[in-house]
């Protein structure tokens, strides 16, 4: 099975779990609609890459990784969109979840997603539980504080920013945790590994920023100006030539951190092709 | 040490990990202050009654199952208290965080809180990880879909609501949650105690709707009449002498279902000081 469908599979199971009978059903559709149809599925999909590079051998377990990092995500934005914060009418092309079921709804949909991503961590880890530990604390710390998500989300609140700090919180740690989390979940060291995920990380945000600026909604899924509208942090503050020059930089960077493994030239593969998905052409060219 | 300085230090250590120096401090200020100073802290200790009754012998496990409980049950209360929800300007004798930080950090608050819940689990259970699973479970099925809190506060965005159901997830899941939690940290097995945490829940959540009804805000520390004024489901629809008479029932079943085991004496004489804690005299009184 490929990496897609092993994670489309894994969130389907973790959402029907909470469509039982007796469950609130408005809930239970808020959740469903949060989750899918999903976006690249950047973050999942890299953490499979990593397991896939380090053998693998608790396929179970790499997948609720990946599938934990997803729910994560997606609860973030969630409760990003909210009114109170960038108050998005719009979110991969459609209402976002606020905007559909309401503002309760949206609270309780995003902290529903914080707690499935961890349960579905445990029910994972039955022949494994070893891995468990570090696994889960690996993901936690990097969504909830000091340095986590919510940490850089929490920047917007405080008078002074540092940009690189921002984003390495609110965009990086969560890809960086997805390249340890892969080789955690497969039995291996997570160090070698946290470099990838880092630059990619910066990559993307780079990337949503240049978006951000040039894209127009129907492009992009949601509303573009977004950053200067909420007078957001933005790598843009480098000048668009500046920033597609770090784009490529972080990307030259990515691929090199790669550590001799069976499964390196596959993960470059792998690593390029995604460059290619989350770098729309136009960006690219300007990158090259 | 006694249960209460075990928890208290349990959260402090927890909190402090969330001030390092780079954290974001108004995010940091909003937590402490949602945990300290905390109310009851009627969960935690229950966990900890029972880990004591099953013999302890992983006391940081179960110091960090009674805290990771409490800070579900704080994130639940930040979250309750927001404008789409409660809209509470009050808790526990302060103004609730929203009106003390913002919107904004009280729902960043509330999601981090639920994050450090799981985090601190994982970071106790290097010594028995193979404890770490069921126990990760239980807690999380506690607060999330399709039965555990948010479930029960999602009913209230539904038109229809059966008035146990409602109570069983939004307040009796933590309690059930903590006795078993107690059990699983000390090894043991969790079934046994399920209908403590329930019965102790259940009552407690009669003795809440009753103090909503009669109280003065100052008494409770929270706003009275709220139930009424939100059009919430409460068991006063049972008239004061029938929930009365049903907060009787409840804590003489909670002390029968007790399990015989070694500390099981000093278990029902802690639960009965607890009962009088959280019934206060002239509720008592009608009890009795």
């Amino acid at each position: 099975m490929d990496a897609t469908a092993r994670i489309e599979q894994c969130l389907e199971a973790i959402l029907a779990r909470a469509e039982t009978p007796g469950s609130p059903p408005k809930l239970a559709a808020a959740l469903r609609y949060a989750v899918f149809p999903g976006g690249a599925r950047v973050r999942p999909r890299l953490c499979l890459a990593v397991a896939h590079a380090c053998g693998d051998d608790q396929p179970g377990l790499a997948d609720a990784a990946a599938a934990s990092i997803e729910l994560l995500h997606c609860s973030s934005l969630v409760h990003d969109d909210l009114p109170c914060f960038d108050d998005a009418a719009l979110r991969r092309g459609k209402p976002s979840v606020h905007m559909a079921f309401g503002e309760p709804l949206a609270v309780l949909a995003g902290d529903a997603l914080i707690v499935m991503a961890f349960e579905c961590l445990a029910a994972a880890a039955g022949s494994a539980p070893h891995r468990l530990p570090s696994l889960l604390s690996k993901i936690a710390g990097s969504v909830g504080m000091p340095h986590g998500i919510v940490a850089g989300q929490a920047w917007e609140c405080e008078p002074e920013v540092e940009l690189a700090k921002y984003h390495r919180e609110k965009t990086g740690s969560l890809f960086a945790a997805a390249t340890e989390a892969g080789a955690l979940a497969a039995g291996q060291s997570p160090d070698p590994w946290r470099r990838l995920g880092e630059c990619i990380g910066e990559a993307y945000q780079v990337a949503d920023d240049l978006h951000d600026l040039l894209g127009k909604a129907a492009d992009i899924g949601k509303p573009s100006g977004q950053d200067a509208a909420h007078h957001r942090p933005s790598a843009c503050s480098l000048g668009i030539e500046g920033a597609s020059r770090r784009l490529k930089g972080l990307m030259k960077e990515a691929l090199e951190s790669i550590p001799a493994c069976p499964g390196s030239d596959e993960l470059r593969a792998i690593i390029l092709a995604e460059s290619t998905r989350f770098v729309p052409k136009d960006l690219a060219q300007l990158a090259a």
